[in-house]
């Protein structure tokens, strides 16, 4: 697989050992003599695999015992909709930093009034709105702290005076920062952490329970915390993938210094972009993501050279969004800094 | 992998073939070099899969063009909710034949009015009630066709003047029924159709959108419908293993061929259940089903020999539900008959 470099957006290259492991683990899981894919999730094999996948989201992030993990189905689409149905009593505010954001507020408006403080969709989500305050009458905001189509990041979160809920699908696990700010964080599995088929859903205990509103069970936090992610049969073998892709993390540094590879990594890609008068990015320098970064042709006839000189050496997924156009190279955790230099080569060689 | 046999009720046993393909897809994926586990669900070799995973239920079942599939997240469980989102507008009748079945009623309850119009509840679910009349006052009639716990499953379904909603988790794809007599049928895939974390739903399109209610964007079939169920990122994984299940099925003489096997395989069990005066089944005997079937010893004393001549015999997964104690053989599809016949063996030779 040495000869493919994946630069896909999400579902997206994951450790090659998390490859290994859950192929094995398929055929014979534990030496137990069964597959991954035919134990019940309550045996104690599983259960095992559970818990640690829960542990150790809470060491990564350096967490408390008043946050509760859960890894439940559906996708962060879902989460758009469990997120206003548990906090939501009378308003809450919502960043609009792209496609995803919008989607959060698409579903939080069937459950009840929310406002958009600020929004750059009138620039086409080319920046960070960062001219907002969020006052105490909003029940919580919430922001997308990574936005892979625009390749744009938050670079910093704001000071709120209510609840902090954050979207951290396509940077989760990617750089140091203090958890501890957010109450409740989610992020679909399949960019940094895990193949698609669970999402990850990190929350503050303490901020449950506070609205009158019925939840059906399956939207309701506090009945799969009562249930320790149990709550009924969860994703079985996607929750053991991310559970190695984070032992994986673990064992190599941790955030901090995956933080620091993509710091090279991204570095490396920009600076070509500013360096080459053949490419620009579509964002603002200053918000400019260190997972996702896209960017265009200046000289669009140049477009049929360039992609096949890419297709060539062997990178893959590096089509931008259909929203957007041009290219975006996704550079998760897992992307190593070599493939991001085949790349460079081939920018660097286009007449 | 040959010296276990197991029983487990769910997820469960697949077809060897499975393991192996799935295995393989992970270290390389139709020999494209990528791993099943990273390509992106945009991919052509990805939206294959989908397509046919949708178009093989239709071809099994002997569906028309009036039916479509989905693969979506979130387990039956989720589905308990999204048939009341979807398609109740005054009241609907439910049947409550277990565990499950009060599952489905209590969420359908958060969403509107429903009736239970016949129950086996004060029995401890021994039996599937069959003197009850669905009139066409009600928006749909919701059953479930087999009880994994009770070992209960129904052998004909009522004709009714309304639409007809059945959860098939625990038998779907074991033995050939007409679908056509359901508007909408739905099933978690970790029984019969593979590894857990993906839940089949079809559903007879002109049945959709005819309540009032705004109904949020996952919950809400049609959008799914819209997007060829790819409304988020699905499960990836787990799709793709489903699709090698029901390959496995449809090359292995397909629905009917399966109900061969499961009706010799359940026949094994319950003739020596029948003929060995140290066993009893919980329930009914014209109500047992082919897929689990739960019993007990007739003398607890014995409970300590049995347990250890079973689990010497390399059986997995025979303790009874939680919920009812004993044992449960649950005999899905992928459960070979010689299996049974060890459990036989080690039941007959019990002193």
């Amino acid at each position: 697989m040495s000869n493919v470099h994946n630069f896909s957006a999400g579902p997206c290259i994951l450790p090659q050992e998390v490859f290994e492991k859950s192929a094995q683990a398929i055929l014979n899981f534990n030496d137990i003599g069964l597959s991954i894919l035919e134990i019940s999730h309550r045996s104690k094999d599983f259960v095992a695999v559970m818990d640690e996948a829960r542990a150790i989201v809470k060491r990564l992030m350096k967490l408390g015992d008043d946050y509760e993990v859960l890894y439940l189905g559906g996708g962060a689409s879902l989460q758009f909709l469990m997120v206003p149905f548990n906090l939501l009593k009378t308003k809450a505010a919502y960043l609009d930093t792209g496609t995803w954001a919008a989607g959060a507020i698409k579903e939080a408006k069937m459950v009840g009034e929310i406002d958009i403080i600020a929004s750059s969709k009138a620039d086409n989500y080319a920046y960070i709105p960062k001219d907002y305050e969020v006052r105490s009458e909003y029940d919580y905001f919430h922001c997308t702290s990574n936005n892979t189509i625009y390749g744009t990041q938050m670079k910093s979160f704001p000071k709120v005076d209510t609840l902090m809920v954050c979207d951290m699908s396509s940077d989760i696990f990617s750089r140091d920062i203090d958890f501890s700010q957010f109450d409740l964080i989610y992020a679909g599995a399949q960019k940094n952490m895990g193949p698609a088929g669970v999402t990850l859903v990190v929350v503050k205990k303490s901020i449950l329970g506070k609205t009158d509103r019925v939840i059906p069970s399956y939207l309701n936090y506090q009945q799969h915390i009562d249930k320790e992610s149990m709550l009924n049969t969860p994703p079985v073998f996607p929750v053991y993938a991310s559970l190695l892709t984070l032992q994986h993390l673990e064992k190599n540094g941790g955030i901090a210094a995956a933080e620091q590879r993509n710091i090279s990594k991204a570095h490396l890609l920009y600076d070509e972009i500013d360096r080459n008068p053949n490419f620009e990015t579509f964002c603002r320098a200053e918000d400019r993501s260190l997972m996702n970064i896209s960017f265009k042709l200046t000289d669009e006839s140049k477009k049929d050279a360039f992609d096949a000189a890419w297709k060539a050496a062997g990178i893959s997924g590096l089509n931008g969004h259909r929203s957007l156009g041009g290219y975006r190279a996704s550079m998760y955790n897992a992307m190593p800094i070599e493939s991001v230099q085949v790349l460079v080569d081939v920018m660097s060689s286009l007449k």
